[in-house]
């Protein structure tokens, strides 16, 4: 297995993602090997200083930068040798089996969309996060920001996702799967959410609980996969750090507020399209990168892709 | 000035009511009396108990009680002897110059939009809630539930209530109003908020300051007013509730999380209607049910109807 690395994203990039393939090497697998994207003397410089063997990895030396500023779409063609850009020729070639990066969130949707691309019959893509329960376990959200605007069909189809992510990296068989709604009762929800209730109720393609409320999610007790559109989605997401980073600058000493430390998870992957893309926060540290290098490493072992288009094509509600 | 409590309502009614009754008397103005709907022998059994004299109030009789299964929308024909039937009707008579409940939450919809009806020119009533701040104040999030699908002018109004609401019951003179979002940045939005946000920018109703995001809305930096559409109001405001239960639930000792305790704000005003309505939390304590009346003193006081009747005549944007 090949894993595809940008050294140059994050804002504490290259030295701290360096200094993250680093720490992962010792723990990743024997047959996986890491192939680095970015600027190779300044990589060499760093794992010289560090007396790491730099023949251990990979490394595709490439000469542009994309920066927060620029215009994702048009990024591409910009800078056709920034990390990202020859990251993603190199993943759509199958040279790579994953690539990850904490850099540009919108190049790397650009990247998943148009150069990976949605896996046949995946209306849009979208991306899990875990949150933390109450009861020691994780639970997964789905879509936690890609898709603002979403139809009924598309939260549909996040629950076929979710549910297949959630047997696979979190080993739960039957995942049980929720609405995220305004009530709990079937008849609430705005439009969307009714619509989506009325396609899910009865699905075979995942187990539906029904409707979960925003005071439920932290529990464990109704549902293992929550199911949102993207604009509800990041606003929990966003809420749920808000609560950590008061619980931590307020002094609160609490095992349960540590776990909503993003550091804990490494990235978030892109998923419904034809490969493993991994996103990290920018502000990724060592030990943040090591754990997103970890993630996309068991991401490609799980085969997502694959598992996917053999759900769609069974899709039982198609 | 004459406070109409239904009571009837509540898990803990009619106890926790009365009780809630007599321990507002002393904190009420000389000027403030109480008009209490319910059932007239059972109220003063409980005040003969606690040796509080009933003349201090009046005491409507009624004979019926809307249950938490009854249709919100029916109940006010199939039972129009029910205490938040006869308090509404009162209400609109005049008789009395709000009325608060924490009863069916349903049943006092319906008699805030059907019976006292909204304030002309509003296109929907919302209900305001308050969330805690770092910095030891508060902000407003509206719309907190009432409206599941928004148009965008709705969030514009939202906006103008919300700001009048803070200005008067928050005492802030030009309260910040934001778009709650999925980035801060202008072109960020789903499809209802990018048409909002056009709406607002450069609006001369309010002091708008665009977006926020959710890992915001907690440090008072950036808004006083947080205008977001009901179904998301609604999830933001349980999963604040969710953080609070945790904490509570952990034994973290915390001055900030302890501030998410709904005993402290009463209830949840309807705003945009021709009167003062009150819903109380189903769960009200007697300590709850004494800041509900407060709360309902002080929104008779701060005429806010009549100014929003004024503010919708002088819409800059009309």
């Amino acid at each position: 297995m090949r894993i595809g690395i940008d050294v140059m994203g994050g804002d504490h990039a290259p030295e701290a993602v360096v200094q993250g393939v680093m720490l992962a090497y010792g723990e990743l697998a024997k047959g996986s090997r890491m192939v680095l994207f970015g600027d190779k003397e300044k990589t060499l410089a760093i794992m010289a200083q560090a007396g790491f063997d730099a023949a251990q990895v990979d490394i595709v030396h490439t000469t542009q930068t994309i920066e927060m500023g620029d215009h994702p779409a048009k990024t591409f063609q910009q800078k056709p040798d920034s990390s990202i850009a020859v990251g993603f020729r190199t993943l759509a070639k199958k040279e790579i089996d994953g690539f990850a990066s904490a850099g540009s969130t919108g190049a790397m949707l650009v990247g998943a969309m148009y150069t990976v691309k949605p896996v046949e019959g995946v209306v849009r893509p979208c991306i899990p996060t875990f949150i933390p329960q109450t009861n020691g376990k994780l639970a997964l959200l789905v879509d936690a920001g890609l898709n603002a605007d979403c139809k009924p069909e598309m939260l549909y189809q996040f629950a076929m996702l979710g549910s297949i992510y959630a047997k696979n990296m979190l080993g739960i068989d039957a995942p049980r799967v929720a609405l995220l709604c305004n009530g709990e009762e079937d008849e609430k929800g705005n439009m969307l959410t009714l619509a989506a209730h009325g396609l899910m109720k009865n699905s075979r393609d995942f187990s539906f609980v029904g409707n979960i409320e925003g005071n439920k999610i932290y529990f464990g007790t109704i549902a293992d996969v929550i199911v949102c559109d993207g604009f509800v989605g990041n606003i929990v997401l966003k809420q749920a750090e808000a609560m950590y980073m008061i619980a931590h600058a307020q002094g609160v000493k609490n095992e349960f507020f540590d776990r909503f430390n993003y550091e804990l998870y490494g990235g978030t992957p892109v998923i419904g399209v034809n490969s493993t893309v991994v996103i990290g926060h920018g502000h990724s540290s060592t030990q943040a990168i090591k754990v997103m290098i970890l993630q996309t490493e068991s991401l490609i072992k799980a085969q997502l892709a694959e598992k996917f288009k053999l759900a769609l094509n069974n899709n039982a509600n198609a």
